[in-house]
């Protein structure tokens, strides 16, 4: 795995050399450098799982057979596409929901003299995508599939992220409209698709797999992505500070999160007017309320009822699988987030 | 003309009742009439000059051969995918900017209940523009090279937009940056490729041309652009406010006007000194000793002298292409922009 790492972040200084000097534009030496912190600034620093998924994914699809040096630099490519996409949607998400920090550091609004230049590096971002794709694939025979790909997971993405903006409207905090459903829509689409679909799919492409004969591979990965951020919802609340790296701030931010979406289904008439009361409010004591409603009423085994549940159904849905290969990568997938505690 | 535009605003619900139905994403009822209301506010109100130009241009190229009922529809669907392209360049502009109206309505983003979801609006709106490109022209044997055109010409507006945001940056107002070539350069991406470029190319690629053998339209196509932009920044400080729609404001703004760059290079040391002082200042004092300046170094005079040699070597340049049918596309967009007056 470090060895995968550390070829990822070789190319990574590739893409971003290629990406300052594109000739489809003139640079000034002040636009230059701004991108070139930009892109260090907002790129590389997360976790990586997305990028690196990929070339794990085109592995496993390869059973065993050694890549050429080509292969590796085209997955790692498609791998950075993934992170740059990433990048481009949290530099965003941080200005519309004014965030303070991100990965350990400043949002990238919040860096002196960036301000809502941001908004545009935030297109910036995006636009590099095309222009990787095109620099390194416009000859595979696969390459218009990848530019619809790329196009419909980040219009499904902004599709998610606008219902999540709407319903967590602020001025009309309404927790009569947080349910299961729409708790289940917002992730599918915010976050499943890009996180979880994404990679594999770029894997199979270039495996020379036709996406339309994955439709059952694609309903996995966003079964597993909606496990995925349940956990998240659930960490945000019940994970240790010390362990996710971050305390969480749903309850506050008046997140429709599977807790409360959960607490709603199972609360009593009094215990539902005392949650309308307090969620969604910065202030320690509600925060406090709802903690201890949601011990009340169990979330904390509920949750792990869930996650049983759910890696039952996935495994057996994985298994269900014709193709060895595309099992091992779903079950790749599954190995790293199952009972995760970060 | 009048039968052009009613077509063309035809195209555009029957695009709009298939975004939002798009089955890539499943809507609900809100986020459904969210869309539509912000389509309505941000796409059709402007003065469609963009998206009309695709459909004059592909007939241009069709020598007066009759359009068949298709060739209407596809042509208008790429002028609106321009239109929407604009509608998230100024959608995201005016937040930047902090600006207050556009095309004589509050902009977007300050609508009540809006605010910075106006951020992914913009980015809902270019997400639109692969779904109405991939639903009309998945089958088209240009499809590919339509979306490649659509990628490269937005990276290189955002890219324009970065030089422009980075020279304007607040708090390091330094004209010592501006120049001509610096003007030439922000107007050349930020505006001509997607202004006029992008409907020429649009037009092209659906007569079956081939763009590589066309960077000579390209090219030509530029400089009008320029051309328009320097008109543009005349009119802001020299046209007549009832006739251009706006009181221009591009002195308080400290813009990389052309006319600023050009008084820089006629003026005195002392005038210089004077216009360090007073421009880029919201101070009506301060305005009216720019203008005054600009009229001293009789900036009309040198605009007067500079549109006529543009026009000349537009018209020589477009003389010398070997196809009438693109001289006669070319010669329809100079003819809109000589000597206008808005
Ligand atoms: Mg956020
Ligand atoms: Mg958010
Ligand atoms: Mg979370
Ligand atoms: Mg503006
Ligand atoms: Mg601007
Ligand atoms: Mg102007």
């Amino acid at each position: 795995m470090g060895e995968i790492r550390s070829k990822f972040l070789e190319v990574y200084s590739v893409l971003k050399a290629e990406l300052l000097h594109d000739p489809a534009f003139e640079f000034t030496d002040d636009s230059r450098q701004w991108v070139e912190r930009m892109l260090d600034y907002n790129v590389p620093g997360g976790k990586l799982n997305r990028g690196l998924s990929v070339i794990d994914s085109y592995k496993l699809l390869k059973e065993g057979k050694e890549l050429t040096d080509d292969e590796v630099f085209l997955a790692c490519a498609l791998g950075w596409c993934i992170e740059w996409l990433q990048a481009y949607f949290l530099v965003l998400d941080d200005i519309m929901d004014n965030s303070v920090t991100r990965r350990g550091q400043p949002c990238w609004f919040r860096q002196p003299k960036v301000g809502l230049i941001a908004t545009n590096d935030g297109i910036i971002l995006r636009n590099h995508i095309p222009r990787i794709l095109k620099k390194h694939f416009r000859e595979k025979p696969y390459y218009v599939d990848l530019l619809d790909l790329f196009n419909e997971v980040e219009f499904q993405t902004a599709s998610g992220q606008m219902i999540d903006l709407i319903t967590t409207l602020e001025g009309e905090k309404d927790l009569s409209k947080y349910s299961l459903p729409l708790h289940r829509r917002i992730v599918q689409y915010k976050t499943a698709y890009y996180s979880f679909y994404l990679p594999v799919a770029c894997a199979l492409l270039m495996a020379g797999e036709n996406l339309e004969n994955h439709i059952n591979v694609k309903d996995i990965l966003i079964e597993m992505g909606i496990y995925f951020q349940v956990q998240d919802d659930y960490l945000d609340c019940f994970g240790a500070p010390e362990v996710i790296g971050k305390v969480g701030t749903d309850i506050e931010d008046f997140k429709c999160s599977w807790l409360v979406v959960k607490a709603l289904e199972r609360s009593t008439e009094e215990q539902k007017k005392l949650l309308y009361e307090v969620y969604g409010k910065a202030d320690e004591a509600c925060v406090a309320k709802v903690k201890e409603l949601y011990k009340v009423l169990d979330l904390q085994g509920v949750f792990a009822e869930y996650e049983r549940e759910s890696y039952e159904k996935l495994v057996k849905f994985i298994e269900s699988h014709p193709s060895k290969a595309v099992q091992a990568v779903l079950k790749s997938f599954l190995a790293k987030i199952y009972k995760r505690l970060k």
